[in-house]
């Protein structure tokens, strides 16, 4: 199978995202209940009078985790917050969860029983239903794939691709702390591996680790929508970080956008340990990813309202696509937005 | 995480369908539309007035499918297939579909695009829509799960657990040819690994090979049910073996059975690679996997119907759980069914 040799194309040569282009291109649709197929945090159904939606993600050993300092039982939760973060994206609520694993002799049942535990926290805390799924054998580590289902009244499906000029661009929370809680484990891993023993201090980085090993979703923001009337304009999970999100929401939209250095949320530990690791603060919270929080847009009009919600902050607006995408400095430089974000194919070694 | 050595238990202790059971014991339901959760070929939804079924199945290399034999195209073929055909099992209609792949770095663009080409064929064929999906990068191999969403009128739904005393037993096609076709493949590769060139002969395994290569799901029985008003009282789809999917339907329904030796469908050309192989062509079909056939029961009355049908072989009939579950031989002797199905930790290396 090594065809790369033969003079073809090499998956981390064109990246994810244009792999995705290419394989789901004009894809025909049969069935009146496809609202929306690929292209967005999930895909659309209509059964019945409200719509459905349904994601799936895959996570790979040795890609996406690592065992040695990702306990089973996080893991198992993290799996199940991931699609659900996808579901809030389209305002939607998770109803049903399947799930999928292979697992290699290496692993127990018992460290299984700590996946599910995890799986079933996660499902309890955010009232989803685990309705199904399959276990199997893999040659090597640990495959985990969760496909879920919500529910969202037709009218307030919120798509990326339909933001609108003169929007102010929100984003819940903080951004960049999974990313360097993700460095701080890696560190200590290193550390441990070459010391061969003792434990790692990791209690002044409590916020970060966290942030890395427990994300949770955002549920909490699209009750509150509900409950204020608010219908984002676009919206989009932050996974692959805030540069590349953005960059998605403004291409599918056809618009450009300024945000501005001094909004972008950053949580005190996070400046912190960007320092510790010689890093710059806005660049772990432009292109780090697995925050799980949501990039959304709404009208001008919000803003009063938006305004009186201390873990939303406004970062910025939407232009017209001849503007560009940009992020607006203190010095009120314009930088053109590059999307940086986590790419699985370029980190594989 | 070399847990076993602790004195842990082992997945292969317990086997697949005692860890599903611990994994997924007393799971809790949120919401009205879970109609039922795990434990059939898929699970049920009710958004609107018809049901919906949702089935999830993934695929490792080296465990599921060895890509040394097996074309990428047909493999996205028949990784679609496997779905269709969990969603046929529960007598619905296979309307949406959603795929993750992990790939590791030996993966062309190229071969991914056979894969979905496949992918998409089925798709065409079986009229279902593929909504969405995730890619990512894989340490080793490939790794495909696939989730199918179907719809059917709640009236219709065919579980495992409703099967009756004094119901016929049926089959559609022919079994164990899968299975043999996998076994010709492995002698032909080692033969070609062994003498390192050379073309391997299969033209007189065109059917058995076909089963194992391109399997085909049954929708063509889903549409003969509907056109002549059967709703079976069971039903399940023959990916483990006849043995152990019989052995489900009546352990869920509570029932046993009587199956006759004379009466189970075998191919021609099947028989005659079974005895190639110095097996018994018997065996092969009661406990060869992934046929993909159905397996159905339907009260006594419907006799005269679904004898006009050639395709579907009535081969026993359920009795009471007292009687256990039995295969007659033409010498009238009754020989306990045991399963000994395709598993997938059995097989790991």
């Amino acid at each position: 199978m090594s065809e790369s040799k033969k003079g073809l194309t090499s998956v981390s040569e064109i990246g994810e995202f244009a792999l995705i282009d290419r394989l789901t291109a004009n894809l025909p649709v049969y069935h009146k209940s496809t609202i929306k197929g690929v292209g967005d945090d999930a895909a659309v159904l209509q059964y019945g009078d409200k719509c459905q939606v349904i994601t799936t993600d895959m996570l790979m050993e040795g890609i996406h985790f690592n065992l040695v300092y990702t306990p089973m039982k996080h893991l198992g939760y993290k799996a199940a917050i991931v699609n659900f973060s996808d579901i809030y994206a389209m305002n939607a609520m998770p109803r049903q969860l399947v799930v999928s694993i292979a697992v290699s002799q290496k692993f127990s049942v018992e460290a299984l029983d700590e996946f599910f535990g995890g799986l079933r926290l996660a499902c309890e805390e955010y009232q989803v239903d685990l309705v199904g799924g399959d276990t199997s054998a893999s040659m090597t580590g640990f495959a985990i794939s969760i496909a879920v289902i919500g529910e969202v009244d037709k009218e307030n499906i919120t798509y990326r691709s339909t933001a609108k000029e003169n929007d102010l661009i929100c984003v819940t929370g903080d951004l960049g702390a999974a990313y360097l809680g993700l460095q701080v484990l890696e560190r200590e891993n290193k550390i441990f591996a070459d010391s061969k023993g003792g434990q790692p201090k990791l209690d002044e980085y409590n916020y970060v680790l966290q942030r890395q090993l427990k994300p949770e979703a955002r549920k909490d923001i699209i009750d509150y929508f509900t409950k204020n009337d608010i219908v984002p304009t676009s919206m989009i999970d932050i996974s692959d970080g805030l540069s590349s999100e953005l960059l998605h929401i403004c291409s599918q939209s056809d618009t450009g956008c300024n945000i501005y250095h001094q909004k972008i949320p950053i949580h005190q530990q996070s400046i912190a340990v960007a320092r510790e690791f010689n890093m710059e603060p806005l660049i772990c919270a432009l292109n780090g990813g697995e925050d799980y929080e949501l990039l959304f847009t709404v009208p001008l009009e919000k803003y009063n309202i938006i305004l009186l919600r201390n873990d939303i902050s406004i970062i910025g607006h939407i232009t017209h696509k001849s503007e560009g995408c940009h992020l607006v400095t203190d010095l009120n430089q314009q930088i053109p937005i590059v999307a940086q974000g986590w790419n699985a194919y370029g980190e594989q070694k």
